[in-house]
């Protein structure tokens, strides 16, 4: 934090009868910003996240993504996550590189590029109508290079269905509960579990569901420690989320 | 359940001989409300309903619950309940009618009499602040003639304090869930046992629990068939369904 | 109800000598999921549940009914129910399978056969636009075993429609209201009988209904006692719950 | 509508020398409303209303209750009408004002006298809770000069207790619902009179009643015609429009 | 009120032997509503309403609306009111009844006769896109026989325009306001007249309007008194309640 | 601005001598609506607000707006604002007038000429999907005689973007922030900048931004001073406002 | 103002040869928070702002605002604004400083000093329970060296109040709306003047206005344009961008 | 999953004559979850679990509080965490055990004991008021072993806070982001950092803050990837997670 200093030379500036009282102020109202400049902060941004790019679909044109994807490759990316376009679109970008699309996620992966898994995430569904966004998060951390079992279906109005997956759960590293309507899911989750639960609430459900509310207002409510939420249908957040806790590096005791 | 059997028994005085029509007519206008002028109404609500009395005492000064007491005195009554009473007002009606009051559930049994209870309701809470709601349910139901079990304190972040009570549950005739929070009690119990299910949200939690709106929510949207919902806190009204439910007759096949 | 006595009669014949234990674990893999992993978990489920099969069609193609319908058949189900499909699902389904379509309810029963009624369920609407919803409650009570009888378009508002109907409302085991709007019925019936009242608040209506939440508020609110709710539009869920407590076994004195 | 000629005189003026440009402009700007100024409009109020003074006490001081009485007694008002003051503003004020205070309604008359009441308004109830909203509008209407019967305690959960009062209800010429938690009363009303039915959900309940917000939508979704609402507890409100609608003149055919 | 008669007539029949005690408590069960039976009280709403049928069109079939004319013109009712139909239905309707379809208030008048209009009604619009929602008022109420003056586009955001129609407000029986967005015109007007106001939310608007929510709740606080809402778009409701009001009878002194 | 002075300069030229008062009074009625009776009434309107014509298209007909259109062109308007329009009516439109169509904006600049930009406003968004409300902000504000920079992209999760631009924000005289989902800009940029803040929530996002709620919301609870809110989606209003601002004449010291 | 100013003086002090660089630098770290270590960013602030300051109490202790108190008085400043705070607070700080306290508003201004007003800034409110709310905009904004006028009562209700005093609106630079229950005043006020207009809502009311959410909703869908919105009860900030707008500069032509 | 086993060992039971069919289908009923009983899943839970004891505090007296903390001193317990308790309820256990009371995170530490901070958690807050809650999440932290630097008062309305302590935040594991009123500051950590955030909305705010509703869907609609939301105030939530999280064991190549 060298801004002491540069105020110091603009004063000694001043004093030096380089620079006037007026151009100083105009200078002062700037400066501490101005060191923190986009070029670097974006270099330590670019940097940090060591991330594969990923591309918001749902707001843009299939010509806009060509575009932004066309850019992006002569940077010679791979593993280029689309999330949210549907088939039409797919199908077009198909047409000028090389993707695997994703249906039921409605997620495609450009210039796809074999990662191996590390890890261990496990996603888990209350219904078989979250699978659209339980694959969303799932496909996303494989992406990112994690190892992600599914376990599909294993609502709480079935019990059994849960308690015979004790095992995947019980051994993984960061669990992602998806459900809709009730959303209780993440709170049995997170009361067998020991590692962190990252909740996403899903549109699935109908009347007093009201778009996802209910499983938001539940997964914020629930009564087991260490569990968190994301927004509504999120999928993409979760796996984003649950892949940078999964690769955490230990401490270094 | 006496009271149908009252006006039956005043029907088969009159039946035998032993009771004038002009006389029958003037038991039958021993209802709570003659001195309303609603004598005639009371005693058909007496005749559809067959429940003993119950004063919902929230909103009354301790003077009107006393005042009702006693022209119910009159007829004879026992185990009249009163609802929502706070110490202050029990030990005020305690002077003056022999009661027994319940302090967790805030509900007075005024006329205590012991009741052999019948059949089998499991009361079942989430956490220990949902025992007050819990108890107005449990109270209301064994003061109506019904066996009770409770078993508090099971919530779903914690699955093994539930799986562990799976008998009572699985034996019951009628099971209440009372939950705050995120309410996912009435999802799991839901999906365990093949008897009723009543849910009574609770206004237990803070934040987005929002008075019970969470709970009331995730209630409704449950995943499991067979589970209906009354209102956030309402115990009475889920022991008094329990009851209802519990006290069913046969099919005659 | 049939499905616990097909476990108990396979039991039974393992105590008689007629089957081995190995060949009885066989044949109580015959569940719907086997071809999930999942064959002993709903083995139990049926245990528990004691009911025919239900899919929910909303959510699922036609290809995936017709899969999972095609599974059951070989297990020689009947009365299977399918909530939520439209025509066009059904006539796909109808070249394949026997089925019954109700395109009031949007439901459909597959291998339909004659179910004797049996107690006495009240269906009863508010107005005639609550009919597919109540259709969905009725079409289930009586495809599950039980007498359903219907009242429709019996609003407050015209108090003389409900109030000439007296007869079969206070001669029910259980009556379900479906009512959108200001959902007022649960509460005026509620007042008139003393059996259990399973309140449906429906979609129906504009405005201020805000999609049912006016409806299901003033239930939850309902002054009546003996009233609990489920979630808006839920015909299914009414009419399963009305069938547990309608067939529910007396109470042995 | 005589506008059109002041512009042409603004204008004339100008033409005549006798006002320049850039006043005319500001005279043009003002014009349109100036001509409706506060004391015509406010005197044609006045005239119109024929209406006692009516203090809305909640948000001001005893002292500033007694600096506007003080006023007005000036003018030799009658019957003024303070409300939502609690007994001690009420014992303040008696000490230099005669006034009748009204517990339950939370109102006082100053300067009260005794008005003949006309024609016919009844002010119904579906429980004693909501008997104080209801006095505010029976009080505020007999302050009116109108007759008023209280019809309390007749909630449609107890369809008898209204059915045996349909005679004073069928003869109103307007009728105020009061009530709260699910707010039926005034579908039933509505459906049962020809008359404007005017309602006023409570904040009395509890839970999912959402502090009025329950009975509020309830009654805006009546299925009844000829029923239109006020705000939460706004009994003051319903009794001074109950009061417009039954004094009204007749047609002169 | 001769059901206390009744009664002793069902005990007198006990009594002399000719009715069993279990017969007569099946008939106590049923009797104070039978007395106020269909028939009577179906007639008495008849002859109350004196009101035109109407048919209430958005969730009915064009077949299920010829159907109920059919029936209806079998009575010979003239102005047959049936709101919310779209042309294309009116145009099925217009090839076997005689119709008057309104397209703007998407409302049709069938067997139309001219009415000559009593006493005076205004209809006030915020804005031009509130006309839809106004003309289903102004229709209603004139094919009931009332005088209406229509007002449209005088927002308050150009004062100006209700300004220079004091007039015909000034003269109303009674004002109907039909406002979206902020929905202030209602206070305004009710500050101006001297009449009942009935007010109209509409779910014109967009963003922070949520489906007129803002009006509504806005018409509800309204500070002027004299002031009363109907549901959301409810231009059928204020037409019929405006109708009521105007066509009331003037006191007999 | 234009208006005010030519009612300014049809007074000076009756001051001159050069127009009589008649002559005058009939120029001044050259106003938008004077077809429809409202000519005296508009020209207030016009001397008060001083804004070219603006058009709200969202609820209009296309042959509605070329009506409007006529009337106006007779008047030699330019530069009349169309608001949300679509492609399609702005084609239908180009027929007959000389307009440019903004796609992104859906906003039609009919009769357009090019204004000089006046002073200094930025149009900044938080993503690229907020542009469409952006562009309607920032060409409303350019057709209104503004000049307006556009900072489009530049949300806080990316700070470097925004602070990058920190000449621009620091040296405007208004700033619009346009921001959907979380709308943190609004606070971020409230805090940079020492001129007014106009925010606009957008109804971009899923889930929990609830229709443009979320942003709402947080745009209301801004913790930085200067921050004020439009409705949701509202860049008229804020392209509007920004112009009365940014054009203020000095205070006369 | 006068802190810009502060910091050219000490600038030029340095350019004049006056002021050693070094000595200017500890002259700019005389910040209010210096002692927190945040001297230089204050600094910073202070040249953005360039405000008075300003100490929000509401969540401050008595002796946490006397700290911050005295480490201003050091660097001599003037009218320190201490919004919400109460009687006891003022109390309590008049032992140690000298200050004004304005009770309607909850705010004191310390070491108050009479500043000039200028340019001409109007506050309207609805009601006088609004003028609280109103007074902390009132004072803040005088406070800032703006000329205030108040409009107290002139809620639309009662137009002609409005209508009277539009020689005050029309000239006004700035107007601030303060009205609670249905917020109308924004809109009405913003059709009639041509400057902007800021709109707080207030939380005056009750039911339906739940707690300023009716007035907040009706002032963002106001159909005047030039109207922002500001949060509930936030007279602070209109008043501080009410002043920030009176005493813009205007454009150099 | 030996379940199938313990199913054949049922029907070899039942073949061998050992266990009569009735009794099988009671045994079958319990059996899957029956050996997943209390002990052993508790057990493991324990084992897992690694945490020392918390006791949440707000709803029970002071005595059960006591009360629990005798049953876990028997087991040599340290650092046992209770939260929400007031100072009167600390003095009172103060009496009895060995405990240091944290007055503005309102929760104790029972034999407290000094543990090794290890990795790197920031809690950093908005504002001032929001320190409270962040205290009960550092305070949290650092009893389950975690090293935590506080940054408070860092509000995004005064960035340069914020970013004067970049390094402290770059450097985390874990950050923690608790704000209350738009709750921006998580979007704008979010986008600084690129380890995994938790955000607290706080029910600090007043007006349309909502009781802390607008910071939390702020946060849940954050357009940074990487940030997950945990219910409104709660502290010890995220301080549980966030020590999850940062005690991570690296991934094992």
């Amino acid at each position: 934090m060298n801004e002491r200093h540069d105020i110091l030379s603009v004063l000694k500036a001043v004093e030096a009868g380089n620079l006037s009282a007026q151009d100083a102020l105009l200078k002062l109202k700037l400066a501490p910003f101005e060191d923190l400049g986009y070029a670097k902060v974006d270099y330590h941004r670019a940097v940090r996240q060591g991330v594969p790019e990923v591309i918001y679909g749902q707001s843009k044109t299939r010509e806009q993504i060509a575009g932004i994807l066309e850019a992006m490759q002569k940077r010679e990316n791979t593993n280029i996550l689309i999330t949210r376009i549907d088939q039409e679109v797919a199908d077009y970008l198909a047409q000028r590189f090389p993707i695997r699309y994703e249906a039921l996620a409605k997620l495609a992966v450009v210039l796809p590029e074999t990662v191996a898994g590390r890890g261990s995430i496990v996603v888990a569904t209350g219904g078989t109508s979250d699978m659209g966004v339980a694959e969303e998060a799932a496909i996303t951390a494989e992406t990112l290079g994690n190892s992600v079992t599914r376990l599909y279906d294993v609502g709480v109005a079935g019990l059994h269905r849960l308690l015979s997956n004790l095992e995947p759960l019980m051994t993984a590293r960061v669990v992602i509960t998806v459900a809709g309507m009730e959303g209780a899911l993440a709170s049995v989750v997170g009361g067998l579990v020991d590692c962190p639960v990252i909740a996403v609430p899903t549109s699935i459900g109908y009347g007093a569901a009201f778009g996802g509310m209910s499983a938001l207002l539940s997964m914020l409510n629930s009564c087991a420690s260490g569990v968190s939420v994301v927004n509504i249908d999120n999928g993409f957040g979760a796996g984003f989320l649950a892949s940078r806790i999964n690769q955490m590096e230990g401490l270094s005791e």
